[in-house]
């Protein structure tokens, strides 16, 4: 059966989520609603990761097993028109393709890219996806904190209390602050973090521990403190969901590589 | 009396325009409301350009002419804390100063820089201030069109005809197609800009006009007889507002120069 997949960018503002829910707006839900009335079938989608309420996408991918023989895909271009005139303002698709046999959007992904956006200065224009801070932070021992996060070990003290998730155990390939405006750089920065999986809420928690560091509430020493107690509670508070976005998952075959 | 300054970035989705207007929200409106509030008196205010209903700016200029003695004029970082407190969340206080005696933010301007963006592929996080393009245009065809629009000449076929503008010379500096997505290049594009002064409505004419050229529905060399037709019925529909941004404006002293 042909294997759909799907590169998705969405304003998370009024989602409770990527994930399914009942009697609650989320994103999976939009794109399964719109995908069943252009097929004209039930069709459920996977998506590679389940962001949080009020967190965004650039960079989504996921992933639709369609109830048809192999010889008998819908056309392509036909079906991303009227998918795109079915799925609300908040969720753009920007791309299709058909996946090789047993491709899943999670369990294939073998990186995923999250940016977290701030701003020293209020923006109106970016204002769903930016956090402002009330002061200038220190880059400098933000960026020193950032640098021990990148390597491969246990994670629980980035990862929410609830979480049933047990193995901690996450390889972050990148971790730093860059300037983030072409036009004037200085007020605004964003945060780049990319592994091979992320424990729930780790970005957030990451993003509110280095904000401490910046407001010289810690050293960056203290970040190889904060992992090695392997305790939610050593870590500062998980940052506002709005400043995150899912920017690009990675995939073996290189699928929607260059596009986000 | 100290003049204030003010860079103003706003998301023009949710007004009638920059001009204040009995009985509609307007940004000059929201910005005096702002202002009276903080400083206790009435307090009216110049803007650079009058930007229309739904059209945004990140680098709108304007100022105010407080009526205090010059020696008392109030602290400026606390008045711009009061001032963010006090703006809605779709107006953002970039910076603020006070500008020399005599400024005057709009017949002091000597350039006003305009972007207008787009894409061909929808967008959800930028949806606000990107139009979609339903197809790829020629965006050669584009650029060689805009170039002939770069010059000191009369600007007639781009003004709208409600407009009681008498003199209609306007010297263009640039004028060009860039692409707008340093992550992928591709999708995202805007056009760029500069002149002494703007006619109402030239941007959008010029950009509804271009995009006629880069469906291939005018050639290139027909922009020269638009311009010469001295005509509004020459050009082509005005682009939709919400592409539109005011991104910058200069002055001889170069406040603000680095800002947007």
């Amino acid at each position: 059966m042909p294997v759909l997949r799907l590169l998705i960018e969405y304003d998370g503002t009024a989602f409770a989520g990527w994930q399914i829910q009942a009697d609650a707006r989320t994103v999976q839900g939009e794109v399964e609603r719109a995908l069943g009335v252009a097929l004209r079938q039930p069709v459920g989608v996977v998506g590679a990761g389940r962001t949080d309420a009020g967190v965004h996408a650039r960079g989504q991918v996921a992933h639709a097993v369609l109830d048809v023989p192999a010889g008998e895909a819908p056309d392509l271009r036909r079906l991303v028109h009227s998918l795109r005139g079915l799925l609300p303002p908040d969720v753009a698709l920007r791309d299709a393709g058909w996946a090789p046999d047993g491709f899943h959007a999670r369990y294939g992904a073998t990186a995923r890219h999250y940016r977290y956006h701030v701003t020293t200065r209020p923006t109106a224009l970016e204002r769903a996806w930016r956090l402002h801070l009330p002061a200038v932070p220190d880059w400098d021992a933000m960026n020193a904190a950032a640098a021990l996060l990148v390597g491969r070990r246990d994670f629980s003290s980035l990862c929410r209390t609830q979480s049933e998730t047990l193995n901690r155990v996450c390889h972050v390939t990148r971790a730093a602050w860059v300037p983030d405006d072409a036009g004037a750089p200085g007020a605004a920065w964003r945060f780049e973090i990319s592994a091979d999986r992320f424990l729930h809420g780790m970005v957030r928690a990451a993003v509110g521990t280095l904000l401490e560091v910046g407001r010289g509430r810690r050293t960056p020493d203290d970040l190889a403190r904060v992992l090695d107690a392997a305790d939610r509670r050593a870590a500062g508070p998980a940052a506002p969901p709005h400043g995150l976005v899912l920017h690009a998952v990675t995939y073996p075959d290189g699928a929607f590589a260059s596009a986000p």
